[in-house]
């Protein structure tokens, strides 16, 4: 039976005077001159619980108590429990190997990550994942509401599908098989094949050597593409109308969330604002505003490039587009020694790789032996264009970057759930 | 840009004497007498242009054309265009390896998949993923109003979860992982971590050697886990009423594509009747149907069971519950010699299989040498119960089972965009 007698924490503030009986883990024990301080927790929130006997149960078990709500200036929240009873669901081994109760900004990442089953007790921490859920929830909500259909490809491919590099291999019945690096070819086959526009949330994987705080190798890829179109702007104009929709919806339920970081989202309608630059105009904003000339629009320019967005726009992000072509994948759409293709900054790091994509035969055809490719190097791709393909494009967008600077954390591992990399395949 | 002239095909019907623009697939030509028929194909559905001139172009070009919309008693839908131009945006080669404006019956399986970039053009085969689609958003939706949060875990692992075979092996930075059979240990560690009510969307891989109408080894799994329940039962509730909703919204939203199928769901409201039996009952129903013993509920027993319930219940469905223990791994919960767990079969076949799991780290630790394992195996998992666990389970749907099983397809391939069998990877 599910308890029918449960009141959740958040409900009960407001049932003074009434007898309820909360259920959830023992959160923080306090022995003050006799009287004990119990802080309960459940998946609504937290209460205190006011107790003359002795409490003996380690922090974390879990519990059913029942008392009376009392209203309570000291208690936070206005309320508190006078404990009369209460029963033990599973008793905690005292030996804790982290402090969940605590502000983790004590804890290195690696004592986070080691005992990830424990440290996502920390309320704080598990704020982390709520967001990230309504990321989730508001990328299908918005993209179903304009036409798109969801997709499910494999992740698990013959060969490599941009290049063949980067790619973690698989013994697959005795022969080699990859773990796919993104859902690009198999989203345009379903755009070929009729649904005109469509997404996919999937786990997308990169074997790259790096260690730094953006990459991991593992990560969920929020990946649309739509046909019908003629460049990246549209792409761009879609996308910057659902982020404002992203920041909007997280604004509204995730208040606790971003509260326990002291973060907030960019005002949904300075979406508006964001600026378009090209790739080349990027670099010069670089050089003007540090007197630095650079090759690429590497990490440290992303960083200076958003905060220029932040002063003359209002918001700290930047869409650039007209990438020169070798900076992009054969399949990019050329427009004179550029192409039709576009990143999305957002507070110094870049969330979004996206273009129109080459749809006609002859031109791929073309394309291809610059980028050291042939035709059978592509397998079934081809045939997406050989019988008639619409003009198309797509982007993907990174859900733990976006997580990671919604919140303002230091390391993509901390808005990853399980993060993987090169030395990390547990828990 | 995209066209802003452009009216989807679905809209067009009742623009009677309006010129109009359509985009889309050319998807059959027939010339009758000089006058030539061109059916146009587009996201929304399809249309009949007409025109006098000759019409050039093989099927699946992609084309915008303009005309005139009228009324006609002939044209499938009772309108069509008198085509005065269009455009060409793709030409297809003629030699189309599988045709996709005919019914799909006459296609082998082998030919549908080894042609499968081609023949989801084909609308009956589209619409298996449309559907598909909506059975995605359902969960999702069902879950999140009943306070489920999504996760999304890793799906690399350092050893196996449920006993460590049928694991495809993976070369990750030169050590040995796995991909992952299930998220099982990650959503039970997002329940005690304190979201107590959880779901996940994700891939789940089984390197199994068979060859069955009703096994892939990459499919997608539909997770749920919630906390603070102390038997199976809850969870039968809960998927009974997700059932409801399921095919509530299909038959809402998927009219058109149930119609192609000749299929249908079944009727919502006889989700209530849906029968609960035990293990050992089912296997007295078979005997007493069949007369036939039965050691197993075998794919031939779910088929005589659903049968059963369709004549007795007005439902093919059953919930099988109290498993005996050497049916079930380490983690399910005793209920004497059974186990608080349980399979549903819809239409002769299992499409989940759920039950409550043991949260008492001693019960656990007395489990383990009955299955062979020692608490060292577990690694971390054993972490979630040593400090304080809620007494929880959950259940898991094959979304591709599902899909399946609405619409009668024989194979499970056919409900699956790009099936992993043992032979194949691509496309």
């Amino acid at each position: 039976m599910v308890n029918e007698n449960r009141t959740l924490i958040a409900d009960a503030f407001s049932k003074t005077g009434e007898q309820v009986e909360l259920c959830g883990w023992v959160h923080r024990v306090r022995n003050l001159g006799g009287v004990r301080f119990i802080v309960l927790r459940d998946r609504s929130g937290q209460m205190q619980l006011v107790s003359d006997a002795d409490f003996p149960l380690p922090v974390e078990s879990v519990i059913c108590a029942r008392g009376t709500v009392r209203a309570s200036d000291k208690a936070p929240g206005g309320a508190e429990i006078a404990l009369e009873s209460y029963n033990v669901l599973a008793q905690a081994a005292p030996d804790l190997p982290v402090a969940v109760n605590q502000d983790p900004g004590g804890l290195s990442l690696g004592a986070i990550l080691d005992n990830r089953m424990i440290s996502l007790r920390n309320p704080k921490l598990l704020a982390i994942f709520r967001i990230q859920a309504v990321c989730v929830q508001a990328f299908g909500d918005f993209f179903r509401s304009e036409g798109f259909t969801e997709i499910k490809s494999s992740k698990i491919i013959g060969g490599g599908s941009e290049g063949g590099t980067n790619l973690f291999p698989l013994d697959y019945f005795g022969k080699k098989a990859y773990l796919a690096q993104s859902p690009q070819l198999y989203k345009q086959a379903m755009v070929a094949a009729g649904l005109e526009r469509v997404f996919e949330i999937g786990h997308a994987y990169r074997a790259e050597k790096h260690e730094t705080p953006r990459h991991i190798n593992e990560y969920v890829s929020l990946d649309v593409e739509m046909g019908f179109i003629d460049s990246e702007r549209p792409l761009i104009e879609l996308e910057r109308r659902f982020m404002a929709y992203l920041f909007e919806t997280v604004r509204r339920d995730n208040a606790r969330e971003l509260g326990l970081w002291e973060a907030d989202v960019p005002n949904p309608e300075s979406c508006d604002a964001i600026p378009i630059v090209s790739y080349d105009e990027a670099k010069d904003i670089v050089k003007k505003t540090t007197g630095q000339r650079v090759m690429d629009v590497n990490p440290e320019a992303e960083r200076v490039l958003c905060d220029w967005a932040q002063k003359e726009h209002g918001i700290a992000m930047v869409f650039i587009n007209d990438f020169p072509r070798r900076k992009r994948p054969f399949y990019a759409y050329p427009r004179d020694q550029k192409t039709m293709s576009f990143d999305l900054l957002f507070r110094g790091l870049e969330i979004t790789t996206g273009g129109r994509r080459i749809h006609e035969y002859p031109m791929l055809l073309e394309a291809l032996p610059k980028y050291g490719l042939k035709e059978s190097d592509l397998g079934a791709y081809m045939d997406i264009f050989k019988y008639g393909c619409p003009p198309h494009g797509g982007f993907a967008l990174g859900l733990e970057r976006i997580t990671q600077k919604i919140l303002g954390l230091a390391n993509i591992k901390e808005a990853t759930l399980f993060p993987r990399d090169r030395q990390r395949v547990a828990p």
